[in-house]
């Protein structure tokens, strides 16, 4: 477990795409088990899995992640919807049918996350990187 | 407000498909202005937007309802799903896919459902109706 | 802390009305130190705090109840709202109104409660108790 | 849709009171279609119904976002509630109250943002705006 | 995959105890590879990693799901605690630690679960199983 | 209650340890009532219960805010249980135990909120305070 450059897979090289590197270190510095569980369970194991799409399973990550308040994960997903092929129409679309089912509060925070993923997309497309998201 | 049976709309005709006057009734025994509020703007206006399937949106439903604990009304959404087009496989990695975010036990109740919602269908396809789920 | 009779209270006797015995019997028989903490903490110390009415507490109680996903205890207060002085209208109106901000799926379930509680008490009104409820 | 200027309500102008324009403007930003839903169906529709008085609703909406672990949205119905006439008083009753239902660490949070928005009230009342709240 | 038989590990020996066969059966009833992540993650390798003793783990486990509103796989983790030696004074200290942080209906809650295992433990001794539990 | 310095309680000297009058005097400045509550009820009656040792409390008081996504008062809890005798690897399995039960988001907002904690520990052992954290 201590050689941590092995856990890539194709689900983490899409997702988290040109910010992999800085993904999987932040992870390996909180807890290198738990990065362990995160690349190989949650996404070389079930992330992988087929039957959906991978966009399907990134606007699915970003719901759950609204439920569960928004923590700063969902920008990891916000992101990583629109690597895998969504728009950011779609994006705001899942936002706002998550209103009647959660109510109003959990989605303005995940539209005020939103706003910040996309405005630093255009300041620096696909190389900047955020500083707070992390899985 | 009186009348109840105008506010049909195309997506609780697709989604509640043969439950649909079960469902209304039930909603306006509880509480009319509910019963409104929930087919004309959670339904038909939010709902009703473009922007994303509505295969896509009844998987956003299943998993929103998972992450509060999956109350009856998942059984309306995994029922809807499979009215709009899901397959059983996709809905079943629909739930194994939340395992990662959101925790087993959550997982273990939506799927808890889905069999009985399954062998309800098998039972009496598109015939029978649920007797607990409601929007 | 051996003797449980004496924990009455004004709140629980406002609250629980004619429920009282029996629901300080179930919390006994569920753990005596739960009982006493209800009872002394919650509402000898808590709930009878002045600076609110206890309508007011009463529609606070159920709206946080429905927050958790309307648990049985949330029939306790909707019964005691009424007790209390609230109308059934006020009840409606505050279900409603957690819709926003909670989501419907939330509010459905509270509804499903409210329905019950009262058809039990036009049944049998102030006499005959529901055998759910709790605290 | 395009015009944003006409969603104003009773409901809005008395809870935004004078910081209306500016948290029109955030949600604006955020997306229209949220801002325009909460205006008109959260406010507009669900907050402008009778049967209860806007301080009841106010203090209803802190315990719900209490509930959802005070996002900054308590801070505009914390505020909301002292502009529709809830004493300072009333609002800590309303978060002791919350502590046997939902637990301390929720109540310490919310009188955190508590403490924030009394002492911007001293500091300039009724002028100056917090920056971090919105709906 | 197709095997199911070869799960267990010495944590599920131990938790699931004499109802092993039939919450294995259960999970594998309501989808294979749930009940496969369930036994050879959670249990094959979170489970049982060194650093806490079991019983430990298992009262971790019984907070953790009141915290979710005691689902019925808190009657798992209940009697399992009881399995790898906490005695039921340790179940009631550590449900009533929770009211504090959690509130008093999510407590109430879990000692009703506990009340019926109990019950079910003294009637039929490690013999007689629930038949609501599962993972 | 004006009084304030008299709630000490052996829960809170040795949780609490060094920052115990800088927490005590931030819970009175939020409400000395809460204060109150927090240092008679929470820790004076219930955490001084017996049955339980100080370190399996204070485990469980970890997954349990984390339970609830985190909020600063986890550190308290981080802090304290290393103060009661948990080592660092408890800790750590103490939070990847949670991840089967609560999903990822939740314990890397956790292993977030230990990595900073432990970095103060280290910078000025049982000295220096961090300032965010308060129950």
């Amino acid at each position: 477990m201590g050689d941590t450059n092995d856990h890539s897979h194709r689900a983490t090289s899409l997702v988290w795409a040109e910010h992999e590197a800085r993904i999987r270190a932040r992870l390996e510095a909180l807890d290198p088990d738990l990065g362990r569980y995160i690349e190989d369970f949650a996404y070389g194991e079930v992330f992988e899995r087929g039957g959906l799409d991978f966009k399907t399973k990134e606007l699915l990550a970003v719901v759950m992640l609204l439920a569960l308040g928004s923590p700063d994960e969902i920008r990891t997903h916000l992101r990583g919807a629109l690597r895998v092929g969504a728009t950011e129409r779609e994006l705001r679309e899942t936002l706002l049918f998550a209103a009647p089912f959660l109510g109003f509060p959990r989605v303005v925070g995940a539209f005020a996350q939103l706003k910040d993923v996309l405005s630093k997309e255009r300041a620096a497309p696909r190389a900047e990187g955020g500083e707070r998201d992390e899985s």
